[in-house]
């Protein structure tokens, strides 16, 4: 049985320490989220996730979900227990404004506890992140009747939410969707298509289910410019939040897939489904979009999240395994064999994920902190610089954290030896399910794409230019501290590596477009890897700080060893990439289609 | 329903253009071997695993054995009538002497049919690849009897073979192993313990299965100067090749796993089991070591299968897939959107699988044609040289190419999208399947520690100075060559890498053997990466010479951009090996156990 502790400590020193949360205390919700209440928040989180959601996570893999024939969908044992359990705590609506019931906390509470639960159960944590998803789209575009008729009751959990894009012909390519809306006299409109791949399209934890799909209005342009954004619950909802008849939306099937089994992946046909606009007609991606960020950030801490919890398995069992003597001489005579933790190449493998994992999850409550300064600050520009970095960051955390937070459960698998790929410890399981952020909320490649082909030239380039500055700030104010000089140089000399790739995009992509598109990918991780290396210039530069304090403090001795080997043998990653943007697309694109 | 085509053509351009293996047509079984005996092998080999193997690979893997209550296992539904034509084709005995039934043809043969095999179904080729595996220990080791009883009907199929090694205390520390043998007056053996893991343990397929079975004699040594191996068939076998009584011998269960569902993988109980020494008493490890080469070699040629059958269903997709409009411009203006293969970003999956697996099976069939010359050359010199080079390239592709195959099939996937992760087109189950190699006949970690903390030095570095005189002699000869310098300009530099960390090993790791331990994993790939671009240059040469004779050759017009590729991709990477080798091991051990 796997096992799971929430990173409460973690959580707690990068926001006290590493980002002092606490200066934005004059910020709505941050007044109410003193240090005791973040730490009570958190500790209670891990509870429920250590000890209820964690027990269910491989019998929810072994179960799956089941459909009966005429439709109803069944979780896993114990996954509506839990539900009820997560819903009494009111985990959904950490960050929901207190007006529809939630609590008002700052959104990076909410990103903390999200990781929690997707390393302890990922496939039932994604009933609640879908629900989260969804309240976000209509707090910011749902009428104010509709906020009142849906949100409270999302907000308990009493329903849960969804998001309706895919079509069997499209996926990438929102445009091809077909599904079909016919505007009706009392101004709703009748759905009629079929939806795949709908995580928790139906099951039976929630009375309703509050589809988001998007459709095109009959007479609507074709492509993305004809696409329309629509509410559609399963259920109908009286004005007064009743709920009424059955709506046309029906769980067609669901899918056979590599993991997540415990969260029911369906395809979804609405058949002439009253639904009603969210957002402004023909501007449904658009309407997408102002919540994308926020899903797409959910998406990178699931990589997080996985990769967090198969370390801790593997640290487990290479401390626990006897296997082998170290080559260094004997360490433990009286015991048959050394553990695993003595040989050289699992440290580097435990060493690559736990670098990976805290820095990660600096980069994740950063980024989360931004959005919480951009919904509320009252200084205009500070918004801007916040939400400047949440768009430039999102592509990165999503690309990058479930690319090599799948890598991480592969390694974290294969300190297991064949111990790893039988059923028995959920090592196997960890990878399974971690495959699927890579490709779901928009495939890394469309991050990558993202980030090079949007993020990068938008408003002349101010957002990469004030994080090019922030890292080069951070280089040059330590770069005579021998504490600190271990990771800053080679910080420098990636950041320097970034620079020049995003000078070569602006000097060779404009006049041909696929060198942009033939770096993108290699461009996305090296900014990543710029972008974990500074969380680790400032966790280190913290960490410094409270071992001045406290010299004894063994969580912070742990910062500076794992500083420096990011720094040793993560960065030098970056020259690779530089090299390969600098290769363009020639070689690639030179091929005809037909030669593959 | 995933499809595969055999890659003949390819195999017969490696043999017959790029090794020339007909100038060893001196050479015992070789002149058997002719030009157009090979291609019906291959021909033939290729219909069987296309037409028979391949639809029953997703059909076996959501089926999977099944165990009865009294230990009897059956295979999922067509596995036995395929092995019926698998035995009826001769199959397994491609190059097994003629003396016990076998063809007695090149090794390297039954190499380039096994990657065949392997990528239309690896469960199912397991079963006669472990067959194989014991067939070349008694081969070798066997007494003229054991050799007389045994071989025969192993080479028809009648019988399959296993290796039992792992126990519940011990995977790669074989020290640990327990299984006791107690010797009996007639000079035979009684074996009891406990072995799990064990592949092809117990089936349907055939009726008798010949294990072979490390176990402890008493009153032998601790550790593994203790190891006996011993032959002990499921089903005694008199000395006329009849089958007698049942021997001590069940399966206790199998194995819930990742992937390759459709092989058995057991826990076998020995119980006063009758079993036969095979090689010298307390010499088991030697004895099993001669045959790990060609065990481990076949494991590297299972991750290039993987690699190769994702490759070709990836590369049909993106072919037929309408997704999206190219970068660069509209391609299709009829179609509703443009087919993936136009994006840079799934060129770049592509490619760089693609130019991972001409380049690996170069490399496997180049190192199997090394293994019939250090088996059948007259020339003591060439044996050597030929039995140096199987040594040090045995563990560089088991490890490079399993790594290398399992990131590629998960590209492969990732190419697409959702419809990667349900079961339905099959590429979940290749990234499943794919996993296993890495661990399994030693862990890739072990093949590292293997390579450099053996390979290197033994005989004083003579393997080693052989492979770097070979490539930079091949550097040299083409460096003044327009349609060469592409590759071998940047595989010198590669090389001078590779160079530098063996010495940078030489210098720093004798006094700090860790610091071999910390850079062992980044040498083997950078060893890899300088071998496989010595194969594109290779190849390239081959593809040059033909094209000059036929300019429209649309096979090898690929092979020139894909060596460029590989040059201008992936070659880069040798550099990020270089930095973190050159590291060293003082970060990643300074943290005390107890903080992982």
């Amino acid at each position: 049985m796997p096992r799971y502790k929430a990173p409460v400590e973690d959580v707690l020193f990068l926001l006290n320490d590493v980002f002092n949360m606490h200066r934005y205390d004059n910020l709505p919700g941050f007044s109410d989220a003193s240090a005791d209440v973040v730490e009570a928040i958190l500790r209670e989180g891990a509870r429920f996730c250590e000890e209820v959601l964690t027990p269910l996570n491989r019998s929810g893999d072994q179960e799956g979900c089941r459909r009966d024939s005429d439709g109803r969908v069944t979780t896993p044992g114990g996954f509506k227990d839990a539900y009820g359990q997560l819903k009494e705590g009111g985990w959904i609506g950490i960050s929901v404004p207190e007006a529809f019931g939630g609590q008002g906390l700052p959104f990076v509470i909410t990103q903390a506890v999200n990781e929690f639960l997707a390393s302890a159960n990922m496939a039932f944590a994604m009933y609640p992140a879908l629900t989260q998803g969804a309240i976000a789209a209509l707090l910011v575009h749902g009428t104010p009747e509709h906020q009142v008729r849906f949100l409270p009751k999302m907000t308990a959990g009493e329903w849960t939410g969804t998001m309706n894009l895919t079509e069997p012909q499209c996926g990438t390519d929102l445009g091809l969707i077909r599904t079909r809306a016919l505007r009706q006299d009392d101004g709703s409109f009748k759905l009629t298509g079929t939806k795949i791949f709908i995580s928790a399209g139906e099951h039976d934890l929630a009375e309703n289910i509050i589809h988001l799909v998007l459709a095109r209005v009959e007479g609507a342009p074709a492509g993305i410019k004809g696409l329309s954004l629509f509410v559609v619950p399963k259920m109908s909802v009286g004005a007064d939040g009743s709920l009424g008849a059955r709506n046309g939306v029906t769980c067609g099937s669901i899918e056979h897939k590599m993991g997540i089994h415990g969260n029911a992946t369906c395809v979804i046909n609405f058949d002439d489904a009253s639904g009603w606009l969210v957002g402004a007609e023909n501007r449904g991606l658009n309407t997408m979009f102002t919540m994308m960020n926020e899903a797409r950030l959910g998406v990178g801490v699931q990589g997080l999240a996985l990769s967090e919890v198969a370390y801790q398995n593997a640290a487990a069992y290479a401390n626990d395994r006897l296997q082998g003597r170290a080559i260094s001489g004997v360490k433990f005579k009286d015991k048959p064999a050394d553990p695993l933790i003595v040989h050289p190449d699992v440290r580097r493998m435990l060493m690559t994920i736990r670098a990976f994992n805290e820095a990660g999850r600096a980069l994740v409550l950063w980024t989360a902190l931004k959005e919480d300064i951009a919904r509320h600050s009252g200084d205009s520009k500070e918004r801007q610089a916040a939400d400047d970095h949440m768009g430039l960051m999102t592509p990165v955390i999503k690309g990058v954290l479930t690319d090599q937070g799948f890598a991480n459960t592969v390694m974290a698998q294969q300190i297991f030896g064949g111990h790893g790929y039988i059923s028995e410890h959920g090592m196997e399981q960890f990878v399974r399910d971690a495959r699927i952020p890579m490709i779901y909320e928009g495939a890394n490649g469309i991050q990558a794409l993202d980030l090079v082909g949007r993020k990068l030239a938008k408003d002349g380039g101010r957002a990469v230019s004030a994080f090019f500055a922030e890292v080069q700030a951070c280089v040059k104010q330590h770069s005579s501290d021998p504490a600190m000089r271990p990771i800053v140089e080679p910080l420098g000399g990636s950041l320097a590596h970034l620079q020049q790739a995003t000078m070569w995009f602006a000097a060779n992509a404009l006049a041909k477009p696929d060198n942009a598109g033939a770096g993108a990918n290699d461009y996305m991780h090296l900014f990543g890897l710029v972008a974990l290396g500074y969380m680790w210039a400032l966790m280190n530069a913290a960490a410094i700080a409270r071992l001045a304090a406290d010299a004894n403090d063994a969580r912070m001795t742990s910062k500076p060893a794992l500083a420096r080997f990011f720094a040793e043998h993560i960065l030098p990653q970056t020259a690779t990439h530089l090299a390969r943007i600098k290769a363009g697309a020639a070689s690639m694109m030179e091929l005809p289609a037909e030669a593959f």
